[in-house]
């Protein structure tokens, strides 16, 4: 596999011209292209570069709004919606997690409800945020059908991303963010494309049977981390992502979308809670000492801390060669 | 393995009066018995009679207190606490349940922070009782550390359940409740005492190998369902039903912990949300097609649907003579 080192800022400037040229604007454009510059940087390739195409794709196809203007209003003190005109995620963040943060401050906790918006990147970076605002968050998306419910070998679900951050007073916060499908789609496309097997139990190939061949799970169908238990959490995913916040089940998603290879139309669940107040400002020792001796487990490694040991690099980024050609090919 | 038919009148009865001889007051005894009929009722044996012993053993031995008065106050208009007073959690539950309910209608989500409390029972009573009032709920409860963190093979997490649920216009709401173990120890312990093996993958003996004899595993340490990521849910619920509401995890709650065989002091975290406000009034439809589409799958069951079917049966219940005759030896 070939690859050329990229700084940083060229992985920003090379995202950012791409999404111009596609027809974004520039507060759209830079707000993509930061959230794709950051999943590089932390190590992230199936949310990095790998997914300008499909970004691209959708503001060519005018699926998605390249000049989207998203709008805060709130339901209730703490029942905050945003509608994101169409557009990517990134924008309606960039308006909406402050006061998300600051309506849960104030009442102990809040939810932003996130309708008409595509999103096509890591959950980390908007519960990464509230959590340095001292505050613990959970977000998760739908997407469109690609995992079968357990005992099932059609698709229902999609891979169905739950990000958790918890707050640290001397640390990076704690985080997760995983699909609930056995692996993301976006790793078993590499894995294809890189002609790579992938685990057992990842999926089932177009005739519902167990494959380790990424392209045949491509064809067919991925499963659920976790057996049944798993596959709860794809649900109860769906139901928050989806009709929770007034939006549409994956199912639901992809019949509305236009098959141009981008992210559908689809909602999200962001929900964040202030442990000062929840706890009665009991909360910091206990947390510190369980994660203490979490940490030092044989064994355990905390979630995030390779990002953040990544993160910590400020130099170049190797970016697979043929990614780069694509990419440059949509720039005139 | 024989049986005796108790009705249920008569498993509340004997559950009534082992609580009441073991030194619980009128109150106190009659919400845990009623948590403990609806349990054999709905065929959960592991949470059901089988508890008994251990919630006697805590109030003889004075660790749970049996004349609980637990207390509802309100931090905000939408961060409820609840100080259990050291008895178990179901009087608790009774009091506070519906002004959270009331809080989440109102303002579109609130949480009920419970600490100083003792729960040995399943979540599903909790949950599904917000879901009838027309709200989506989540609840999780640590407990003491039997579950090792994936990597390790020592314990840090409880068995740690999770449950969700998600009202229903015209049916019972849709409830998972499951443990984030592997398997729950409540089937653990009646593996062992019915001397049948568990599933591969369940546990590890105190050498932390890999077995399948559940006395093996009793004293060694249980694994968490889906490897890193079912981890990462046993994590969260370490911090939620901890620190998040004021109480410890639950390596402090065993360190506490008298040793008397019941459960140990801890918190729980239920959060009520308001699909109605949260959607915009627009949630109904959509989920109910997604949960008709997940029903009819080939090979899929709705989570929940087996306990409403034992519940539909109104005849008595099959009871182990070995527990019965322990139960009643409680009783003078």
């Amino acid at each position: 596999m070939s690859t050329t080192q990229l700084t940083l800022a060229e992985i920003f400037s090379i995202a950012q011209d791409a999404l111009t040229q596609a027809g974004a604007n520039k507060e759209n454009a830079d707000a993509v292209a930061n959230t794709v510059m950051r999943a590089e940087r932390d190590g992230s390739h199936s949310h990095g570069l790998f997914r300008i195409p499909g970004y691209v794709a959708s503001l060519q196809s005018g699926k998605v709004n390249g000049n989207a203007d998203p709008k805060l209003h709130s339901r209730t003190a703490v029942a905050l919606h945003c509608d994101g005109d169409l557009g990517y995620a990134p924008l309606a963040h960039q308006r909406c997690l402050e006061p998300l943060a600051e309506a849960a401050h104030k009442n102990g906790l809040a939810v932003l409800s996130i309708t008409r918006t595509h999103h096509f990147a890591a959950l980390w970076p908007e519960t990464e945020a509230l959590a340095k605002h001292g505050l613990t968050a959970i977000s998760c998306v739908s997407y469109m059908p690609s995992v079968a419910p357990f005992g099932a070998n059609k698709p229902l679900y999609g891979t169905n991303p739950l990000s958790f951050a918890w707050p640290r007073p001397d640390a990076p916060p704690l985080v997760f963010d995983m699909a609930t499908a056995a692996i993301a789609m976006g790793d078993v496309q590499i894995a294809a494309r890189d002609g790579k097997p992938v685990p057992p139990g990842t999926g089932l190939d177009e005739n519902g049977q167990s494959t380790t061949d990424p392209a045949e799970i491509i064809k067919g169908v991925l499963l659920p981390f976790g057996g049944h238990k798993g596959s709860h959490i794809a649900m109860m995913i769906e139901l928050l992502a989806g009709p929770l916040v007034g939006e549409t089940a994956s199912f639901a998603s992809k019949e509305r979308d236009s098959g141009d290879g981008g992210p559908p139309q689809g909602g999200q669940f962001i929900l964040a809670m202030n442990p000062e107040i929840l706890s009665g400002g009991v909360w910091q020792e206990q947390s510190e000492e369980f994660i203490k001796r979490l940490g030092q487990l044989d064994g355990v490694r905390l979630p995030a801390e390779r990002r953040y040991q990544n993160r910590h690099n400020s130099g170049p980024r190797e970016i697979n060669n043929n990614l780069l050609q694509k990419i440059r090919s949509t720039i005139s």
